[in-house]
């Protein structure tokens, strides 16, 4: 491998392993803007999405995956900074279970509502709060499957670029359009262009099989433990239920979401 | 509270907390075909599915809910024997991240593939191999959910009773038929019994929404990483695909087993 030109970092108080390190707190996201991704799918999709790449990060030794190789040379190429770490740093990094010994520092993307284009036929997803970054990851994954136009982050709480959320993701963060705006600001977005608001709530009247969507819609999914707020029931155009049978209450939010976007999709068909 | 008749173990080689503390490894499981579930949630459905209790574990000063400390009143009035531990024993056994000072000793339910009574309209799951002892037991509990008959475990190493399954089944452990077999004997009581296998691969013919599912029949799960095994694949009557948008290739395996769990239920009705 070539990426042995970047200057390897071995010491912890090295002020650039400082900086990446920050990255990984909520406060050092919100400070720069930046956050970081680990292994080669990531990158590679990142690469793909034409991402904003700000600099990438080595672990030689571990980089045996030959597309990935290829991937650090093509990036050095470019003019991408970067730096090398020892195992050690890396490990302290990332603290990826399965280190790839590739891995980029990328700028975050937010879109404002302003700038959104809604299409007659489109499909949204605005989460309210959702507790645990695996499940936000998961649950953002799973939009990009299910063709969603975009994802509202209705709570500063709520960080799609939490390393676990990042990991969950597998890669669906870069093509995914994300915007930061207040419940009010949804919910007027929501009526002025005639999007069509569907939440979810096991005393929906409705069965969510049985409903019959119209477009635009945006699904509205809120946290593990409390559900959706009284605001954004109130607020919705239809209440949908999943019915469950035994004495099941509820499923993972992010199967629901998962269940909930999959029909309504498929009704768009 | 009157469970302070139980005795208090602080010392952590007492071995009545070595004893508890051998059944969160897989080898002590096996050993004593015994279990550990941690929560009010979780212990109240226990006792409301009758399941075999065999010892409770408190930790008094964290146990503030009421429900939960009713719960250990009438538990210790019908004979179920149990200790106190202290604060560091307690966290040290469950790992728990929110402790509700609560949890039990189970033993393990799992029926033999002879003792299964196949109903015509019946839904079945079976599960070859999942890697996250998470992502397992959010499918668990996705199955009670979707009216699922039970669960077939098709590999060792595929472990319910895993700690970190068992939190995420969030109770739902206890109505469920589990069914320990090999891939070989599954297909046969599949074929035998006229159950319906369906798998899911990106490669499968038939987008799953638009298939006519006939019953009994068994969805097959396979792993994160690799899939279904050629085997499954090869035995299945119906291999389906979630069709997917943009560069997405799959999606969490316990959103698609929601996903067509929650479609093929719907078939049923």
């Amino acid at each position: 491998m070539n990426e042995n030109k970047y200057p390897l970092i071995s010491n912890p108080r090295d002020s650039r392993f400082l900086t990446l390190r920050s990255v990984q707190t909520p406060q050092g996201r919100s400070r720069t803007g930046l956050y970081i991704i680990e292994g080669v799918r990531h990158l590679a999709r990142a690469v793909e999405h034409n991402s904003s790449i700000e600099s990438v990060f080595l672990e030689p030794s571990v980089l045996s995956n030959p597309f990935g190789q290829k991937l650090a040379r093509r990036l050095r190429k470019h003019g991408v900074t970067g730096v090398r770490l020892s195992q050690q740093l890396y490990r302290d990094l990332t603290l990826a279970a399965e280190p790839q010994g590739i891995g980029a520092v990328l700028r975050q993307q937010w879109t404002p509502l302003s700038n959104l284009r809604v299409e007659p036929n489109s499909l949204w997803l605005a989460v309210e709060s959702i507790e645990s970054p695996g499940n936000l990851g998961t649950i953002i994954r799973t939009a990009e499957a299910a063709g969603s136009s975009g994802i509202f982050v209705l709570s500063p709480d709520c960080d799609p670029y939490d390393p676990a959320t990042v990991r969950a993701t597998m890669g669906s963060l870069f093509s995914q359009t994300l915007v930061p705006c207040s419940q009010r600001e949804f919910i007027a977005w929501a009526k002025s262009n005639g999007v069509a608001v569907v939440a979810s709530s096991p005393a929906g009247l409705m069965d969510y099989k049985r409903m019959r969507y119209r477009f635009p819609a945006a699904l509205v999914i809120g946290s593990e433990k409390r559900g959706l707020s009284e605001q954004l029931l109130e607020a919705a155009d239809f209440v949908v239920r999943i019915s469950m049978h035994g004495g099941c209450d509820s499923i993972n939010t992010a199967v629901a979401a998962g269940v909930l976007l999959f029909e309504m999709v498929s009704q768009k068909l």
